[in-house]
């Protein structure tokens, strides 16, 4: 069922969501939080924006052009009508497309950050997925595209040394951080997530820069999702 | 000026030290506590021993027998000095040679495990090091091995599937998974220290294996130096 929720903490923020089948994840706004802009941020674009957590967030950090990419219909739509509630439609766009094809709707080299928390899991086409829908299928696993595809995608739009960021599982860090190497992209920051300091973590945030320095690399303070100020609201 | 200090909090290990120019830091007991031990491990190798804090502590947990590389002639000296005192040296056996040398003295392929807190800074050998002196400097800067001769030697020794263990600063996380994923070393375990949960990390702790799968790593739950045992008796 589609019902309009606050988006937690964000004073005012509206957000459309599926309460069935479609939710904003805790992962989104620890991504927009993780988001360094800069004054001059003209422009930013997140990949697999979903219902919109993220650039919703962002327009509270930022004057910029903030552009959604959503494959989704149906989730498109929610994104678009959080847009409008918002009365943001000035500032953020949302797109129906697939991230592959972002030079269709983006100039290359233009974009002063690109976002995304992706797809986490590899889709083995193997495996039946009998006991998601569809829906909810292409937005946990790597169906429509995979983490090169994401890393391409932002090269090719970003301006040279823009970061790009992302929200990870870390059992996928290796790979990720193997992938952002092979385009050459320098990892300038890593926070992990944890849900207890005496337990594995279970995210990564990650900003790496296109074209960048290799040696600044910084880890920053680990994050207690429990202690975050959103977290009741969501998993209770 | 040489003295016998205890290793701090492993019961009735002691170690030489000169109090004034070279002395074990907290870093390789972090090291020695996150390697993980099988029952049928039969030869560990540390490189870059120092003064053999690592395989004193290593000692404890196995019954394995311990070899030590340890270039500098001085610092040999302490380890040998070191394992003597502990009466292990039927266990222990410190090597006074260059790591690249290895195979000289270790048979390919034959090693279980290989553990290393190597020099932390590159050497730039436009920079004069004239603040340190020469023991000094070779103990800290890349003088006489670097990154990929630590892992190259590494995979020379190590069995298939066997792991390498590493403590290093995390500003040259990204350098380091870079170069072992050159040599086909699969990152198992990474583990941030930190002097606060509020600041930055300040060290790594990475377990990889050689010839490993990918897409297993773990990111273990963040040490705070401040709260370990033997952190008063080592910086106090």
């Amino acid at each position: 069922m589609r019902v309009l929720n606050d988006l937690y903490d964000y004073d005012g923020l509206k957000i459309y969501q599926y309460d069935d089948k479609f939710k904003f994840s805790l992962d989104s706004i620890l991504l927009a939080e993780f988001v360094e802009l800069k004054p001059n941020t003209r422009t930013i674009v997140d990949f697999c924006t979903g219902n919109a957590p993220v650039p919703l967030i962002l327009s509270t950090k930022s004057e910029a052009r903030i552009y959604g990419f959503e494959l989704q219909k149906n989730i498109y739509n929610l994104a678009v009508m959080s847009v409008k509630e918002n009365k943001l439609e000035s500032r953020i766009k949302i797109i129906n497309a697939n991230l592959k094809d972002s030079l269709e709707y983006i100039l290359p080299e233009s974009v002063d950050a690109v976002t995304c928390n992706p797809p986490y899991f590899k889709y083995d086409k193997n495996k039946s997925l009998i006991n998601e829908d569809r829906e909810k299928a292409i937005a946990r696993h790597e169906i429509s595209m995979n983490l090169d595809d994401l890393i391409t995608s932002a090269k090719y739009i970003l301006k040279n040394k823009a970061p790009l960021y992302i929200v990870h599982r870390c059992d996928r860090l290796e790979e990720i951080l193997d992938c952002l190497n092979k385009y050459n992209f320098k990892v300038k920051k890593l926070q992990f997530i944890y849900a207890s300091y005496n337990k594995e973590a279970i995210m990564v945030l990650i900003k790496a820069t296109k074209n960048g320095k290799v040696g600044s690399l910084k880890v920053m303070p680990p994050l207690d999702v429990l202690q975050h100020k959103s977290y009741k609201g969501i998993f209770d």
